[in-house]
């Protein structure tokens, strides 16, 4: 209400129920506790039936079809045109317009896409939008912080308030005529492009109705979806998180493998608009390189991209974040401004009464302990005791590596009054009398 | 002459020259150009004969000298024997002190490290402690500055003039009787390690003297040269740097498959007392896995290993070097500092105006150009023009990701007086009139 009521043009009301008795003034059934006695009616039985039942049956008849390899190559290429449906189709273009395709293009990829049988266009977009826009909040129809298998699919066997979902503005797909013609007739394509197609063509060119059916139509369908669903499951749960890790996305080559390339899925959530998910060559995004066929055969343009200074931030900024997690974590040596402070002559008379203290730069290190251990011997670290050692240390015996400069820090006891140059202004005094020196 | 007068216990003068003929006062061959007529003069013909004419004959000689694989399989054997009496005993031993031996160990090493034919441990320990001083520079006895084959084996094969290479404190080797000895019956122990032992190992053993002689002997004696040069040229020149990349050092697999585990390069010049050189179990390092068998077995003790905090800090402070590196390679916008200041009723408009500008955090962005790409629609972005957008921005409309803000930094075109409060103020001024607010 806040935001309807604020910005006219934008977010409108989620897409109306299709379930002639929901009246949103009632009670949901998501309000009420899953009981022994009520447990049924929080099942939505007509997911379960098409993404559990039908598969299994279609299982069981498996059994009894024999497999024709021609079918078998058809069932192969039509599950890639029909994930593509969902991943260049729904996804990319739909859900993200992250390019615009002609409108033979957005008939084919509605009508295959619809064969994977996932629900219409505008439902699916719609759900999508408000998983990017909430992703991991309550408002998220798919949220993997209510468990992996809630994301993979108990989000659409168990019923769903649809109050709960985000809202989010789909006035572009209400102006697509493919949407709205595809949200319409979405049983009978469904039906058509699930099951009717690949029976028919099966049957007409091999001459196999049956085999058709079973591996064409509903074993298809089936590993369709469940590759799909991987999207929202495994590609928030397993992987890198190269971009940002404030949130669930995760890149992982596996979920890539498994989603025609939609497992870059820490980039994706970084970058919706941009039409790829995988950005170097070598990752594998067949939905890109489809979609970059399409541009060359003049049926998709304005492909968007992020630039990639922006993208190059982000890895950047995040790669930080990693590396700020890191120092955190190691000892640094006591900081400047928590040491004690010591007059020089305070350092000289310690460091002859037995304690091996060595000045580097203004700073007091107790050496004691490591002077057997120095791997430039016993001889040359003893010549730095009770001295001002910085610029033997710093090359002018020896060029200390960084890890020595590390280890230094680590012996930390003080900081000198007047820093390092105390020693050159007692020479300069002892020797021309006039040089003034001031303790602060 | 600086360093062993200031600090008269430590450096002293390289190990003295083995020619006779050799007269400090005289100038050095190395000191007159290499011409047509004097070249041979620069050449070095007794190291010329060692690790190319010998192996060289050896070739040819196997031609006809049929392979037993008693023999071979002893080659092979005794190959890894010489090869660990270099890079456990010559190296990590008396090079660098990363451990302590027993005198059988110490025995066992000087005796297996002669046969691998590069000089005695006290001639290699020197030039090696210059090396890891003078790393890269011309007082480097082997720098990669000079080229890859130079480093490999040129530094050899052509004559060095002695007063090049940086001096080094050999005192510890010099109290170390093993390898006093072993510098003394150099000759003997090449001879008789190097040829003799494996001719008549394989003679006596396998009634195969000449195998044994060309196999086990002379060729074996070029591979382990041949491997162990690699630490010089390869480790110098292919791989990463994640310690230090000021100077030449580098780790990678393949050199230390070549050189048993001597190929993390990076890492042993930047922790030369380590006993190890790879760190992770999986890591390919067997002088280190030998180093810790001779421990459990009573003959190697006090194993010296880094701090792994000092270790983990290297690493950190790489990676930050790498990352400001990419860093200053991205446009980040125009800096704060560098934007001119508007007023807030210039701001106002300006956007009234035609020019389509938001204001975020007090910071004047100039939008126009991204409307139509705004992946939140054109509506949700317009409604922000003209306005203090921050709280929309930041959650009250959208919580923009990480992508966005960097988007939004590259829109900069101004600041606003007054800071992200003008119109907060302007509100109260308005419902309140005795609120006071001061331009600066
Ligand atoms: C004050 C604390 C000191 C620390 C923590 C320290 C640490 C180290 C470390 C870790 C190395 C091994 C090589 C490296 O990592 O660069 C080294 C080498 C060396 N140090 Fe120090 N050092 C100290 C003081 C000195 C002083 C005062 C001198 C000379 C006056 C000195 C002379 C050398 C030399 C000559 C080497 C080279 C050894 C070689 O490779 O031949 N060090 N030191
Ligand atoms: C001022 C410059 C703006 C920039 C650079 C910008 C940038 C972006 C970007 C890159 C996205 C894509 C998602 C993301 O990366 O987070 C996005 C989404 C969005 N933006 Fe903005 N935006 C701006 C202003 C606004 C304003 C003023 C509003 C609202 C008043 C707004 C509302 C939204 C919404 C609601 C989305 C979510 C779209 C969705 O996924 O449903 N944006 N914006
Ligand atoms: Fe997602
Ligand atoms: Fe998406
Ligand atoms: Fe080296
Ligand atoms: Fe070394």
């Amino acid at each position: 209400e806040y935001q309807s009521s604020q910005l006219p043009a934008a977010a409108k009301p989620s897409e109306p129920n299709r379930n002639r008795h929901y009246d949103p003034k009632k009670p949901h059934i998501t309000d009420t506790k899953i009981t022994k006695q009520n447990w049924w009616k929080h099942v939505n039985w007509l997911n379960v039936t098409l993404i559990v039942m039908v598969p299994l049956a279609g299982l069981v008849a498996s059994f009894w079809t024999p497999v024709k390899w021609q079918t078998a190559l058809f069932a192969v290429i039509y599950y890639y045109f029909s994930g593509l449906g969902i991943t260049a189709g729904y996804h990319r273009l739909w859900a993200h317009s992250s390019y615009s395709a002609t409108t033979p293009l957005r008939i084919f990829l509605a009508l295959v896409g619809g064969g994977a049988v996932e629900g219409s266009v505008r439902w699916w977009a719609r759900d999508h939008r408000a998983h990017h826009r909430y992703t991991d909040t309550d408002k998220d129809p798919y949220s993997v912080r209510k468990g992996l298998l809630y994301s993979h699919f108990g989000w659409m066997v168990m019923k769903q308030n649809p109050k709960r979902i985000g809202r989010t503005d789909i006035s572009d797909l209400n102006e697509d005529p493919v949407v709205i013609w595809q949200h319409r007739h979405y049983l009978k394509v469904v039906i058509f492009m699930g099951l009717i197609l690949p029976t028919i063509f099966c049957g007409l060119a091999f001459n196999d109705f049956l085999g058709g059916f079973v591996y064409a139509g509903i074993l298809r369908i089936f590993f369709v979806q469940q590759a799909t669903f991987c999207v929202n499951s495994l590609a928030h749960w397993l992987g890198d998180q190269p971009f940002d890790d404030r949130n669930s996305p995760r890149d992982h080559v596996f979920t890539a493998l498994m989603t025609l390339g939609e497992g870059y899925h820490n980039f994706h959530h970084e970058f919706p608009s941009d039409y790829r998910n995988a950005l170097d060559w070598w990752q594998y995004d067949p939905t890109k390189w489809s979609i970059w066929v399409w541009k060359q055969l003049g049926l998709a343009y304005d492909l968007k991209q992020f630039r990639s200074n922006e993208i190059e931030k982000g890895r950047v900024q995040q790669q930080q974040k990693k590396l700020d997690m890191k120092r955190s974590k190691l000892d640094w040596g006591v900081p400047l401004d928590a040491l004690p402070v010591m007059e020089y002559e305070d350092f000289q008379d310690q460091a002859k009464n037995g304690r091996a203290l060595i000045d580097v730069a203004g700073v007091v290190h107790d050496v004691t302990t490591f002077i057997k251990d120095h791997p430039g011997g016993k001889a040359m670290i003893s010549s730095g005791i009770g001295k001002d050692a910085t610029a033997m240390f710093n090359g002018g015996v020896y060029m200390h590596s960084n890890a020595a400069h590390n280890l230094l820090s680590t012996m930390r006891v003080g900081v000198i009054r007047g820093g390092c140059e105390v020693e050159i202004w007692k020479r300069a005094q002892r020797e021309n009398k006039d040089v003034q020196y001031s303790k602060d």
